[in-house]
């Protein structure tokens, strides 16, 4: 019997920032040496963080990441780590056309093997991997002690053919996959479906290890996991934190043994904690401690207030009341609750006086009025963040977002909006989940998330209450005229999210809108609305091109990049 | 001798628009017609504008583009005009793989023929071709009475192989390429040192056409132009106009004729035309029938309203100046004396009370205060936005923009950016180009663009200068403090472009700017400025992604989008 043991690195990279990947990388590999290992595998592009987008085009990034590789490679052996098969994701050169690759390469006695490179480059929804990297053309077997070690990054397993179809005529007795798989809803069975798929293809146990944290507008979920050649879930690391898992591998044995396997959260939590490990992480590698946002007493900003404690703690959000004439005296007292109820700092700004000293000269009428109103709130938010270095959040929904009901530079402003993916619907549901949750025990910072690993019960809520009840049961209202209501002007949020789905994500037309049995009014008005605020949401400055490198379009740079030149 | 009349139409689309786009194509087609032509080319994607990223995924868009194909055939026959060969472009289906298709499709005897699909998809830069087309994998050569009419659409010509290298070896009498090809300085004699390569190859005249006008953050340029195998130039359409020029094709002639050849304009009128077609086009396509702007006095909004009044008229632009404690007198007649010259609506909306009720609430020190300021020019700006229906102009350079010299949602506001790409010490350049041509008698809207086909001399300027000497001479100052200059934060422009040039457009690192002769220092400053700015200028509001399709990167879709399913 052959007993290779595998340690699984579920780690959060940052983009750029090759010094403190690499010293992760190095503290992974200790603690996996000590615990038996003899194979370490990391995510897709570990080193370099990902997605590095077009970072991957400057080549004097490209040379720092092949220093850092062979550093990498130097220290672990003086550590006495070279005898370990340390597998990493990093960018490489395409000796031939000078393109970058998307690299998986061993550290191994000192030396960076050069290893294997990405076959399927995707270039479709948020990835533009075919648009930087060059595509590999060959498969890798690595022989770790006599077994064969076949690998795959991420995409590859994804399409038919390929460098997984070349392993399967191999004879491997495992295959490694280092993966930087965004998270999507549904997605822990879709992989999971996807992986036994590939095992057997190969007949053989496959590693699925795959990045964790925020990286700009994406979050990875973590979920590493094994199955075996017939199917078995032998392994899985939980969602959302750094981890480090082991697998034995028995190269004699028909059926491998299982180990521990974490479980789904469910569904509602798992929204809620993708949410706030997003905000949690741009804040963290965009180096903000803390929060500001505005507190209307309504649903979205409360629950944006709620992953925002739950993200850095009450203490470090700072919640602006900013009442009009228009403001009931509800939705103030349910702002205030909020606040402390996760133990934010509360401040009342109200914006009537600043109301009456643009209107003096301006004299606006209608919904230039009501705009004004929204952008005075934004110019508040913006000073807080300015005068004590917060990142403002900006608390749209995505029904909201699809149909334009917000005001650009007015309650749009802000870095980061944790709810621009949620559905109003969805919104309210989240948001009975997180009350539930807080019912159960679970007190502010509680979650599963990385930097938390420890799964505190987090700070206890005061009455066992997070969200003021009243901000989830009342009729949504913008507050920006006498009585108003969002139902004055959309249909009604259950029906409108229906048709959203379909409109927006199903990319159904008109006649399938119909076909699909909603009423003609409902599907004009919202592809109406919808029509318009594509082209609202893109108002901000665009330019016309006349040098070869303009910004904009011309170059799609990481957010939260550490790399110094 | 077999004589072809080729007609070159070289015309401005808009995405998503099909029925505005295919009147055109008739209007075109008629007048081709009369002067006798057989075929008629079109730019890239004709029918459907160009580009129309993420558009092309919807099947909807994709059905509705063809029916419009097959009535636009139907229609020419009906006029009598099946007997031309129309040639356009528009998106088509790959069969096997349901993916859109960059096709040419030639329209004839009343009939759609099924043409040509682009082999090459170009994934770099601003374009995204790859992401949502399949490529087209077979040449064509159309039979036009006798002659062999080879075929290519834009990218096929820059790159070698493909489909120019199988014509090669075809005997064709002339390469007629369709093309969406956006203006950047110095490409026209790229283009055409290019055309006379691919002449060769094929050993014919090829005829080049390209789009004109401005599609989103694109400006397409047209001048269209013929070379003969021999490389002569034989023909070429003037620059940012529609056009339809005409080519004799003699298949039995050695060399062919050459006709008329537009002259290139001077480097700085080019450069300035291309920013005003932009705007022009950006407000025509988006329905704006005027702008707004904040009137500092100084260079950038000067050059900015001189280019509105040359795109709409003076008369359609409305100078707001927004004085603070800051500002001095001679700025403030440097603005008021630019918003006479250009026959401009002049507001004056003092900021200082407004600042005063902030200031009375928020107490803000240092930068914080000085980003106030800016921000209520801001909410000023989109107050006359929203109550006109007038379109906000950002009046921000490039130097300014790289260096994150400006105020987000503050001076940064608006639509369109007309000089976003403009370096500070091109800022300069032009405006005094622009003062040179208004001292030659060009008035107002006096230039050869887009829908002013006429080549007007334009209103008269009344003393035959536009943008103020002074607004153009004078050290630069944000005046947010008392006698704050530009020059206390920011290296000279004169330096700064230099190294501004080298770091972001040929993507040199910090060895690399110390090897050009910049001094330490100032490399470090820029660098750092830079690096700050590339997260400043990405500070709207991102999220994470928790549905199959959220907002954000994973939909490409583009803004002038005319369509309606």
């Amino acid at each position: 019997m052959t007993d290779i043991r595998f340690a699984l690195a579920q780690i959060d990279t940052c983009v750029g920032d090759l010094d403190s990947n690499a010293g992760k990388i190095m503290r992974y590999v200790r603690r996996a040496a000590q615990q038996g290992a003899q194979v370490v595998v990391f995510p897709e592009m570990t080193l370099t963080g990902y997605p590095i987008e077009d970072l991957a085009l400057r080549a004097t990034f490209r040379k720092a990441a092949w220093n850092k590789a062979n550093w990498l490679a130097t220290e672990l052996a003086a550590d006495g780590l070279g005898d370990l098969f340390v597998v990493v994701g990093t960018v490489g050169t395409d000796r031939e056309t000078s393109k970058p690759r998307n690299r998986l390469v061993v550290l191994h006695d000192g030396v960076v093997w050069d290893g294997y490179d990405k076959h399927f480059l995707p270039n479709y929804g948020v990835f533009d991997e075919f648009r930087i990297f060059s595509p590999g053309n060959k498969s890798m077997v690595l022989d770790v002690n006599g077994a064969r070690i076949g690998v795959a990054i991420c995409e590859d397993i994804w399409q038919d053919g390929g460098p997984v179809a070349e392993l399967a005529e191999q004879h491997i007795d495992l295959l490694l996959t280092m993966n930087g798989s965004p998270y999507e809803e549904g997605k822990t069975d879709t992989r999971l479906d996807l992986a036994v798929r590939r095992a057997a293809e190969v007949n053989a146990p496959m590693v699925y290890l795959n990045q964790v944290g925020g990286q700009d507008d994406l979050v990875f979920d973590g979920g590493s996991f094994v199955v075996d050649a017939d199917g078995t879930l032998l392994e899985r690391s939980p969602m959302f934190m750094e981890d480090l898992s082991f697998f034995d591998l028995d190269t004699t044995a028909e059926r491998q043994k299982a180990g521990s396997i974490a479980a789904k959260p469910d569904p509602d939590e798992e929204v809620y904690t993708a949410c706030v490990l997003g905000l949690k992480d741009y804040m963290a590698k965009n180096h903000f401690k803390g929060v500001c946002l505005g507190l209307s007493g309504g649903i979205d900003s409360a629950l944006v207030a709620a992953m925002a404690a739950d993200a850095v703690g009450g203490a470090n959000v700072y919640g602006i009341s900013m009442p009009s004439m228009y403001s009931s005296d509800g939705s103030k007292d349910d702002a205030a609750d909020l606040a402390k109820n996760i133990g934010a700092h509360y401040d009342i700004q109200p914006i009537e006086p600043l109301f009456v000293s643009f209107q003096k000269q301006l004299d606006l009428e209608g919904v230039a009025a009501e705009n004004l109103q929204a952008r005075i709130r934004g110019v508040i938010v913006m000073a807080y963040s300015n005068s004590k270095g917060l990142l403002a959040v900006a608390t749209g929904n995505k029904s909201e977002l699809a149909c334009g009901y917000s005001t650009i530079y007015g309650d749009a402003v802000g870095g980061y909006a944790p709810i621009k993916d949620l559905l109003k619907t969805r919104v309210w549901e989240i948001s009975r989940w997180r009350n539930k949750a807080a019912a159960a025990g679970m007190g502010i910072g509680g979650l599963h998330v990385v930097g938390n690993e420890q799964g505190l019960a987090g700070t206890p809520l005061p009455d066992g209450v997070m969200i003021p009840v009243n901000s989830i049961e009342k009729a949504p209202s913008a507050e920006l005229r006498p009585g108003q209501k969002d139902s004055d002007s959309l249909p009604e949020y259950e029906l409108l999210d229906q048709v959203l789905a379909m409109y927006i994500e199903h990319a159904h037309g008109r006649e399938d809108l119909l076909a699909d049995g909603f009423d003609e009014t409902t599907v004009d008005t919202v592809m109406r609305l919808v029509d318009r605020a594509e082209w609202k949401r893109r108002q901000y400055p665009l330019g016309p091109k006349v040098t070869a490198l303009a910004f904009g379009r011309d170059r799609r740079l990481p957010i939260t990049n550490a790399f110094r030149e």
